[in-house]
């Protein structure tokens, strides 16, 4: 097995634990591999730190896997996989809910999401790439879904010299899958819907909205397929509007609002929400309670300022239009902009909108996608629920 | 009415909502006034930016009260704990909870618990004290209690030139009242219990730790009188010791295991919690989950270097003694260490302790003690859940 190096002052980060190692981070590699193989990671005083992927065509050279000196192999792998499974049993529901977390769950690049009896899986690096037979034969063994679908069709694996693709790594199936969260049903299309299908990691944030949407007059912003429309609506609110650009995302809500006899409640409009909010304080038009849960408005660093006016206006424009004493739940999945920095653009906004706030509960993602305390990248979703006073 | 002029460089603060004016904000005041009146406060070029209490002899010399040119009567202040109880009603249980969390609910300086029946007064500031007939009257009116306690036997009240005091605002009544909390039974002491009896801040966090102690060995770490104790025996721990250094506390917890029937589930032990986690480590003794809920290592924020080293310290020995795969709660309320701080703490406790760390969910104080955004002084408590892989 081939031996990489670190450069003296890289290493503390990943002896610490951080699982990224950069080229520049590597003094030298002592012996053959090629791309996928597993190496072993050594500091420049030749101690051993532990065993990783190594793809020298990846930005990302070296994937931590493990700290301790053991095979890689399927007992390692069944191991990792089980006691994510072990997690999920304890801290979500079980019948939906992200298997593997990647990094976060010491298996880099590995995404499993399950929706009821089936599964979605993405390798998204050469190294687990290569595992994925293995992978699926475990999680068969452990999980027993109905089925699994492979969803690789995304940009991030050309990074790694690894195609784009999609399909069944079971017998085929339905691929539209009904699914229960927070007692809310949703259709979900395993096959074309974003990312695996469904963003499961807003789960407990949209539970936690039930207090402040009964029988309020709620506007659900980039409402996407309606995941916190339909809660609100669920959660007895007197009327729901959501917006969204993509057509395709309204009438999928919709249809979503009909499996739940919520389409009286709930009312979907596809518009950009940006220029809606401008039209309906220039109309007057107020609700008690908003959710802002916009895309990420930045997926680099380069792009932070641009995000950043994009999140104070949105939240700006949200806070002038509601009633006094509502609320406003406002979401940031941008990496790039972390907690400090969102909450400093929530408070300008306050200032801009003439607006005292108070913060009921500052929330993350859900607790199957837990945060690495040594790797900050793991840590991206941002949920405050507000009070407009 | 007399009127304050703040320095110019200092009134955007007060603009933007945080409450308090220090003696140093002050450019000139207008006007007769004694302490504990109600003036008018204006910025350094005349414009009105709303009203409140001034006491010379304080610190804080003026603690705002409203934005708006508004009457400070019986109608102002019924409002406000209206509005108080009303969002309590919505996002806590309101048969238990802090009714009026004082700037938070643009109160200074006043405090309202709520324990079954039973309210919990204190007035600690010379304008609020003022209304204190008044303010009993109106939670008379609002939430008809069968009785009302002041605490007021706290030293800060003589900072604001005020005695200490405690007694009935009532007809008298039995002062040791029984609450029910997530379903636990506590027995409150309103009369000598320390603040105003029983700490509601961490309500929810108690709550949160259902999934981390199930058939878990659990360690509670200044377990005062037992609240997470006995909720880690209520959510079915195998078993539970809970440590304090105060027999009384000790002596009160077992009664209240008693009362949930738990007496055989939680044991507890009169120690000091460092120690006690240093003798675990060297007897090899080992907990599937830790709670750690030190009380404020600092109330200032020249000893926030003690603080931290003290933190430091029980998190390090805490994660030494957790089962791999097991689970460490960590609270910190002292506001001087901040969020920020708190995690740079619990990394570096990780580092130290050699153990991989996962954020599972991060917690403040529970809803019904909202944060006022422009004031971070009203953000004080951090609760992490932590998984020690």
């Amino acid at each position: 097995m081939a031996k990489a190096y670190l450069v003296k002052s890289k290493e503390k980060r990943v002896e610490y634990g951080h699982p990224w190692i950069f080229k520049s981070d590597i003094e030298k590699i002592d012996g053959d591999f090629i791309g996928g193989d597993v190496v072993d990671v050594y500091s420049s005083k030749n101690k051993f730190l532990g065993k990783g992927f190594i793809n020298p065509k990846s930005q990302i050279t070296i994937r931590m896997l493990t700290y301790e000196d053991e095979s890689i192999d399927y007992g390692f792998l069944y191991k990792r996989i089980s006691d994510a499974w072990e997690y999920r049993k304890k801290v979500a529901d079980p019948l939906s809910c992200r298997v593997v977390f990647a990094e976060s769950d010491f298996l880099p690049a590995l995404i499993v999401d399950k929706f009821s009896d089936y599964l979605v899986v993405q390798t998204l690096a050469l190294g687990i790439d290569r595992y994925k037979e293995q992978i699926v034969d475990i999680l068969n063994d452990i999980i027993k879904p109905a089925g699994i679908f492979e969803r690789n069709d995304v940009p991030v694996r050309e990074l790694e010299g690894l195609d784009q693709k999609k399909g069944y790594l079971s017998k085929e199936f339905n691929t539209k899958v009904l699914m229960v969260e927070n007692g809310v049903k949703f259709n979900v299309d395993l096959e074309n819907g974003q990312k695996t299908g469904f963003f499961l990691d807003q789960k407990e944030n949209r539970a936690s909205i039930k207090p402040f949407v009964k029988d309020a007059k709620v506007l659900d912003c980039f409402c996407h397929t309606g995941s916190f429309a339909l809660h609100a609506g669920y959660y007895n609110a007197k009327s729901v509007l959501g917006i969204d650009i993509s057509e395709h995302a309204s009438q999928f809500a919709y249809e979503n609002a009909s499996l739940n006899g919520l389409e009286n409640v709930c009312r979907f409009e596809t518009a950009n929400t940006f220029d809606k909010l401008r039209e309906f304080y220039d109309n007057k038009e107020r609700f008690d309670t908003i959710v802002l849960d916009p895309p990420a408005f930045t997926k680099t660093k380069g792009a932070v300022e641009g995000a950043v006016r994009g999140y104070k206006e949105i939240n700006l424009r949200a806070m002038k239009i509601i009633e006094s004493g509502g609320y406003l739940i406002t979401c940031s999945c941008s990496h790039h902009v972390d907690p400090d920095l969102f909450m400093d653009i929530i408070y300008s906004s306050a200032i801009d909108a003439k607006r005292k706030v108070r913060l009921v509960e500052y929330r993350t993602q859900a607790k199957d996608h837990p945060i690495l305390l040594a790797s900050p990248e793991t840590q991206y979703l941002k949920c405050a629920i507000l009070q407009i006073v």
